[in-house]
């Protein structure tokens, strides 16, 4: 497979405009009573119209049979292999909840948990307190500074939280304290490398602070951290591997922080499709990559919500032509995976995928659909070879080889 | 991906006989009167025919939105990976003016220049002189003997030529004298591995010589160096690759040299396609796998005239009857690229094929086209795939495992 390193042999920045709209859980599965998918139900005149003029295919996020999570789903759209590309649970995770990160930034997972006297951890979740118990918590937990690192900490949902490590030297080559299942004790902070004692020290220290700090409030009365991994993950920014400028046009915070971690600046996306389309207009001169992401697909999907998730489709397509008047070199319209109403959760299923652009030689699909864009030139495809194809089609690769 | 390694382990020489028909460029896109590309335009009753009793797809030449220069469009379509295996720059640029190289040859790109009193390149291409002129300094430089190596110099187009190095245990692991670009002294050609002084001081030896002999000959007054290759290159032959006793018929030298350089024995081609099936008739007993390249289509393509493009491709149809009179076991039709006329251009499109054999189970496609392959069982594959099925096609694959 074409992999980073050919591309940035033959990557040829041009003022050329490429728009990535993705709509998150899209793919579908067909309604028992009708036979057709959420798209398929859906009235997408302007969505069928582009895909005449587009190339068409069923892109495959990951691979056959896998059901990506967020991460991944995007990293392929971005033009990252998910399997060779990962970006660290921490960093994730505090991304995930719109934490500010600075380079060189430590983010780690934690949970509240329960604690016996013998120093047992009994309920590795502290009984799943509700999420507002967990930021009162976390309040008390925040701001604190040990030898020079200061900790950020934020409630993620339930027992769960973030916490962020800032000072210069510190490494996120750390073990976990979390030891995966109740009935032991917590481990100690290890360093995983040598000359990071110090890193694991501080570490250690904010947990036996933070014990002190949550004794008597059972039954959140301990935490346990994992998952420690260094912001920027390592992953080229789209400016270093595509020679692209690039914005994301996304209102929830996962999908802004996954922009950010590949290097995109994030623009304000407002409350709707409309207006995350009119951020697109006011910015269009500025960039010459836009990722624009729609929430509303994948939300009804989780919510096993058929008919919501062909409204929350039919609102893009009602808005499309503020997208398509701007006359982008490429557009994209396509999924990070599938959340089939049916299915009430991301599912493994390809996704439909077109592409339009002067130069992308149409096939014969004529409607923007899972049954439809199987029969399209692009046939069935991996994510990661997405990137390469808008770069081609917005004449910004040069020849590869002699 | 079934590698080389694999293939090894199963190969089954025979003396059925397998012919690749290559029409360079021939993948299209559609004329914005008609819709239709230059081959759905060309009347091709015979290749239509072929098609109907073949498995036909559309042929990835490298990867989604790569546009393949000649030589990684050939190489996949001979069985190697255009992305693992490559032609040294120097060696391909010998190889595409015909030079004769042996083994153990070092080839590399030379610039004629314009070097300042100070010793500064003004100008890496000495203003573009004309082939003629480049020519007759070429002239001037060639057949000098240094340290008991032998260098070769031949003109490639304006300002380029190409230098080969004859001399045993003269090393291909040399630095580039060119500075990349102008307002730079040239740079000392640099040992990339020890051992290898000797080489570095012959080829600086080269660089003073042929300063002194183009003193006073401005703005052609100094040679730069770049993209020292070893002949032949780290590619197993295709006899050793694929057990084929292998023959080309191209007449252009850029082509014949791709064959050379994979093991192939060069064919008379004479002056139309008529005179390649002519010599494939001729040689048809002797060798077991043939490649016939038909350059016209390219050549229109690049010229932006699409009916030039159509009529060379009907030119091919009606030849045609010729090739499949001698009943070869396999029969291929497809390109190494897409060169729209369009697009004037290589472009980075999937090209159409079809595999003709007895045993090849044909599709429903009915035409050779781009649309119509499109449906065809072979779906979008890689141009590195398709040896092993030629090969599996005339019965010289044996089964994989017990």
């Amino acid at each position: 497979m074409v992999r980073l390193e050919h591309i940035k042999e033959i990557v040829n920045p041009t003022p050329s405009k490429i728009v990535l709209l993705v709509l998150d859980g899209l793919g579908g599965l067909a309604h028992q009573k009708t036979g057709l998918t959420e798209l398929e139900s859906a009235k997408t005149p302007n969505l069928d119209r582009l895909a005449k003029e587009s190339i068409c295919g069923m892109l495959e996020p990951v691979g056959l049979g896998i059901t990506p999570g967020s991460a991944p789903g995007h990293l392929g759209l971005f033009g990252y292999d998910p399997l060779q590309y990962t970006i660290g649970r921490g960093v994730l995770a505090a991304l995930g909840i719109e934490m500010e990160l600075e380079d060189g930034d430590v983010a780690a997972r934690g949970n509240f948990c329960t604690m016996n006297g013998d120093g047992v951890i009994t309920d590795r979740r502290a009984g799943r307190i509700p999420t507002e118990q967990c930021a009162e918590l976390c309040r008390l937990l925040d701001g604190t500074s040990i030898e020079g690192v200061k900790i950020s900490v934020a409630p993620v949902r339930e027992h769960r939280f973030a916490a962020v490590f800032r000072g210069k030297g510190f490494s996120s080559a750390l073990g976990d304290s979390d030891p995966q299942r109740d009935g032991l004790p917590p481990k100690d902070i290890e360093p995983l490398v040598t000359g990071i004692a110090k890193s694991a020290r501080i570490a250690n220290k904010f947990i036996a602070q933070t014990k002190q700090a949550l004794s008597g409030r059972e039954p959140a009365n301990m935490v346990v951290l994992r998952g420690f991994a260094k912001y920027p993950p390592e992953i080229p920014s789209m400016r270093e591997a595509f020679g692209l400028k690039p914005a994301a046009i996304a209102a929830y915070p996962m999908y802004r922080g996954l922009a950010r971690a590949v290097g995109m600046d994030n623009l304000p996306a407002g409350n709707t499709v409309e207006d995350e389309f009119f951020t697109l207009a006011e910015h269009y001169k500025t960039y010459d990559f836009f990722f624009i992401h729609v929430k509303q697909t994948d939300s009804a999907g989780e919510d096993g919500d058929f008919q919501r998730k062909v409204k929350a489709i039919e609102e893009v397509d009602r808005a499309l032509p503020r997208l398509t008047s701007l006359k982008p070199d490429v557009i994209v319209v396509t999924a990070d995976h599938s959340t089939p109403a049916m299915f009430k959760g991301h599912s493994w299923h390809a996704v439909p995928c077109l592409l339009y652009s002067k130069w992308c030689r149409p096939d014969a699909v004529t409607a923007f659909s899972e049954s439809a864009c199987i029969g399209g030139a692009l046939g069935r495809f991996n994510a990661a070879e997405l990137m390469p194809l808008m770069l081609a089609n917005a004449l910004k690769l040069k020849k590869y080889g002699a």
